[in-house]
C-alpha cells in the first residue's frame, strides 16, 4: 500500500488554561493553550496526526496557513515523501510565493511544523514504531537525507553530520536499553508559574519533591522584589542540592538582563532562560559572557524559529543550553539539524516542552539525541509540565522524574476525539459554555 | 472631531505579474504581486488606507491575521493612538496570546504593518499633509514617542535618538527645499529581472539610459555562466561610470556567496544584495569581510523582520547598505528606529521598493531620513520599479531618476476602487477571466 494522502483536515482547538493562570509568565500573562490540529487521511485508511502549539488568539491564522500548505501535501504518497524528505521539506518551506511570508519563521513555519509532524506521525505508524524508534533504527544516511542543509553548511556539512551519526553508532544498543529501563531525565516547570500564589507554590514544591523531582524551573521577570522573594522561597523548599532554573520569557533588554540576573545569582540558578528578545543572538552572547563568572548559563530556543538562528546562537557562544521545540522549528527534519549542530559545538540540548502536547512530541526527539547523537546525559534534561496530557491517546509516562520511552506507534500527536470536539474553537461545548 | 475608528476592512488583492515574469528572481520565480489591503473607516467620514505586500499565494493568511488584529484597533480614536503611539505599537505587537505567533516576525508582523500603515495614512490625512511632511514637522520628542525601544537600548537609547534628531534640525529647511526641487535619487530594478531575455534586457537598458537613469540593479544567483553573461551585457550597456548593483535574493550559502560574487567582481558591482539567508547576521558579516577588499558591499533588509535584526546587522558590520522595507517592518514606527540606528552606525539607508505600492510608501520614509536624520545623500538612493503604479490614487512621480516628494495628504496607500474590485482574489473580474 502506497499510503497516498487523500485529505488534510485542520482544526482550531483551545483549552481555557488562562482561567487558572496555568502557563502564566512575564510576557504571556493569560495563555489559553491551543493547537492547530492536523489529520491526514490516506487511501488505505491509515491516518497521521500532527499539530503546532499556540496560545489561544490567532490560532485561526495558523489554521489558515495549514490550509494554504495542504495543496502541497494532498495527493502525495508517503513513500514518495520519505524517499526524498529533504526535497519535500523544501517544497513546503520554499514555495516561491509563500516563502515571502516567512521565510521559515512565524505563522508559516508553525504551520509547516503542524503538517510535517503529521507526516512523521503517519510514517512512524506505517512502520509500526514510535517515532523515536523509527529514528533510532534509521541508517545515518537516511537521517541526513531528511535535513535541509541550506544556509548551515558553514557550520555543518552533510559529511560532518554523517560522521557524527556514524561515530555514535558505538554503544547505541546499550543506550537504547538504558532508556527503556530508566527513561530520560526530566525537570518540572509546574510548581512556579508567575500567576501562582506563594501558598500554591509551596504546596506544589512539596508535592513535587515527594514525587521524586530534583530539578525545578520558575518564572521570573516581572517585579524584582517578587523574583527575589520567590527564588528564596523555592530555594529553601528544594534545598541546596537540587537544581533551580529561572525563566524570564524575553522580558528584559540586554543590560537589564545582566543586572537582574546578577541580583538573583545568590539562589544559584543553573540557567537564565530567554533573558531577552529571541531574535537577539548578539544580545544573548553579551549576556552569556557577563553571567559566566557567576556560574549561570543562558538557555533559549522555544521561540527560535529555524536552524539558521540556532546556528548563530552556537557560533556566537550565545547559549549554554539548546532548547529545541517540536513545533517552532520545521518539525523533526529541522530539529535533526539542530541536534547535530549542538553536538558539534558540544552544547547540551534541553528541550522546551509543556503547553499542550509539547511533552508528548519532544520526548521522541531527545531520546533520539541521547541514543544516536550526544551519547551523554551530562547537564541534560527535558522540560515537563503536568497539564492536559489526558487529552492524548498516548500520553507521556513519567516515572521517578524520567520520561519513559513511548511504546505506541507514531509521534504521540493524536488527541482524543472527544477532547477535540469539546474544545474546538469557538464551536465546541467548552467554549459555548464559557462564552454564555 | 475625534476620528474614532469604527470599522476595519481588509481585502486580498492580487496582480497576475507572474504571467510576464515581472519580479522574477533566483528564489521567487513566479511572483504575483499582491497586497492585504486595509481600509479604516472613522466616525467623521475620514478614511485611512494601508497594506502589506505579498507574492500571491498565502495573502489570505495575512488577511486572516489583520482580521485578528482588528479587535485591537476598532473603537480606538486617532488622537488616543497617536498621543502614545509607542504604547499602541506595543499593544499590537505584544498581545500576550498572539505574540507567540511571531513575535514581531512573519505573517503577524506583515499584518501589523498593514494595519499601522493605515493608521499613519489616517493621521497624515487628518493633518492634511503627506506623511513625509507630517514626520518632518514633528518635534523630535514626538518622533521618539512613536518608537518602541524594547530590545535595542544596548545600541540606541531614547536619549541618543533625541540627540540625533536635535542635531539634524540644523539645515532642515534647506534640505526640505532641496527635496521639493530636485527629489530623492533613485535606482532602477526594472531592466533585469531573472526571467527576462537578453533582448528584453538590452531594450530596457537602452530605454532607461534615455530616461536619465544612472544606477541599475540586476538579479543574479541562478546559473553562474548566465550571471557572468548578463553582468557583462549590462555593464557594456551602461558603461563604466554608471552604477551597477547585483541581487541574489538569498540563493547562496555563505562560502558559495563569497565565491560567486568574487567571480562577478570584474563587473564592479557596488553591492551584492541578499547573498544568503535573511536571518544570518553572522553569515552576512563573514561575507562583508570577505568582499570588502574587492570593493563590494553587502546590502540586505527587505526580509529583515524587525529592529532587533537590524540592530545586530549593524553591530556585526554585516551590511554596508540598510534596505528598510515599509511593509516588512512594523510600519513607520519601527522604520524610525532603524533609520536612527543606521545613522548612529553611519551606514547609508537605501530602501527596498518595487512590488506593488512599496515605492509609493517608502519614498516618504527616505525623504524624512534625508531631511531629519542622515542629512546626507552620499551612497544613498531609493529603489524604483515601474510596475503597477497606475492602481494608486497618488502614484509616485519620478523626474530625471528622482522621487519627487508626494503632495497629497496621506501615506500614498490608497488604491483605485476599480483596481481593488477587479483584482480582488479570487472573486475579481481579472481572476475570474484567468481561471476560466
Amino acid at each position: 500500500m502506497a499510503h497516498t494522502i487523500v485529505k488534510l483536515t485542520v482544526k482550531d482547538v483551545r483549552f481555557p488554561t488562562s482561567l487558572e493562570q496555568h502557563g502564566s509568565d512575564a510576557m504571556h500573562t493569560d495563555p489559553d493553550y491551543s493547537v492547530a490540529y492536523v489529520v491526514l487521511d490516506t487511501d488505505c485508511g491509515l491516518r497521521g496526526f500532527g499539530f503546532t502549539f499556540t496560545l489561544g488568539k490567532g490560532t485561526e491564522i495558523v489554521v489558515c496557513a495549514v490550509e494554504a500548505l495542504s495543496a502541497l501535501v494532498v495527493g502525495k504518497c508517503l513513500q514518495e515523501i520519505v524517499s526524498d524528505f529533504r526535497a519535500f521539506y523544501r517544497l513546503l518551506t520554499s514555495d516561491d510565493q509563500m516563502r515571502w511570508l516567512g521565510p521559515e519563521k512565524g505563522v508559516i513555519q508553525l504551520a509547516t511544523a503542524a503538517v510535517l509532524n503529521a507526516v512523521w506521525d503517519l510514517w512512524a505508524r506505517a512502520e509500526g514504531k514510535p517515532l523515536w524508534k523509527l529514528l533510532v533504527d534509521m541508517d545515518p544516511e537516511q537521517i541526513v537525507s531528511c535535513i535541509d542543509f541550506r544556509y548551515i553548511t558553514d557550520v555543518l556539512t552533510e559529511k560532518e553530520a554523517l560522521d557524527i551519526l556514524m561515530k555514535a553508532q558505538a554503544g547505541k544498543q546499550q543506550r537504547e536499553d538504558e532508556m527503556l529501563k530508566k527513561g530520560y531525565p526530566a525537570y518540572t516547570t509546574s510548581c512556579a508559574w508567575l500567576g501562582y500564589t506563594d501558598q500554591q507554590l509551596k504546596q506544589l514544591c512539596t508535592d513535587a519533591l515527594k514525587s521524586g523531582w530534583t530539578k525545578f524551573k520558575m518564572k521570573v521577570g516581572a517585579d524584582l522584589e517578587d523574583d527575589i522573594r520567590r527564588c528564596r522561597l523555592i530555594r529553601e523548599m528544594i534545598g541546596p542540592n537540587n537544581t533551580l532554573m529561572i525563566d524570564a520569557n524575553q522580558r528584559w533588554d540586554v543590560a537589564e538582563a545582566i543586572s537582574r540576573v546578577s541580583r538573583l545569582a545568590e539562589f544559584k540558578p543553573l540557567w537564565i532562560e530567554e533573558p531577552t528578545s529571541p531574535d537577539d543572538v548578539l544580545g544573548h552572547a553579551t549576556i552569556s559572557k557577563a553571567l559566566a563568572p557567576l556560574g549561570i548559563g543562558v538557555a533559549t530556543g522555544e521561540q527560535c524559529q529555524n536552524r539558521v538562528m540556532f546556528k548563530q546562537l552556537l557560533q556566537a557562544s550565545a547559549l549554554q543550553f539548546v532548547q529545541i521545540d517540536s513545533c517552532r522549528l520545521g518539525s523533526v527534519n529541522e530539529n535533526l539539524a539542530v541536534l547535530l549542530m549542538a553536538h558539534k559545538f558540544q552544547v547540551p540540548v534541553c528541550p522546551h516542552a509543556g503547553g499542550v502536547g509539547l511533552c508528548e512530541l519532544v520526548q521522541h526527539l531527545i531520546l533520539f539525541d541521547y541514543v544516536c547523537v550526544s551519547a551523554s546525559l551530562d547537564n541534560r534534561m527535558c522540560e515537563y509540565v503536568d497539564h492536559l496530557h489526558e487529552h492524548f491517546t498516548s500520553p507521556v509516562v513519567i516515572q521517578d522524574a524520567h520520561y519513559m520511552p513511548p511504546k505506541d506507534p507514531g509521534y504521540s500527536c493524536e488527541m482524543l476525539d472527544s477532547s477535540v470536539q469539546r474544545h474546538e474553537y469557538p464551536e465546541g461545548e467548552e467554549w459555548k459554555l464559557l462564552m454564555k
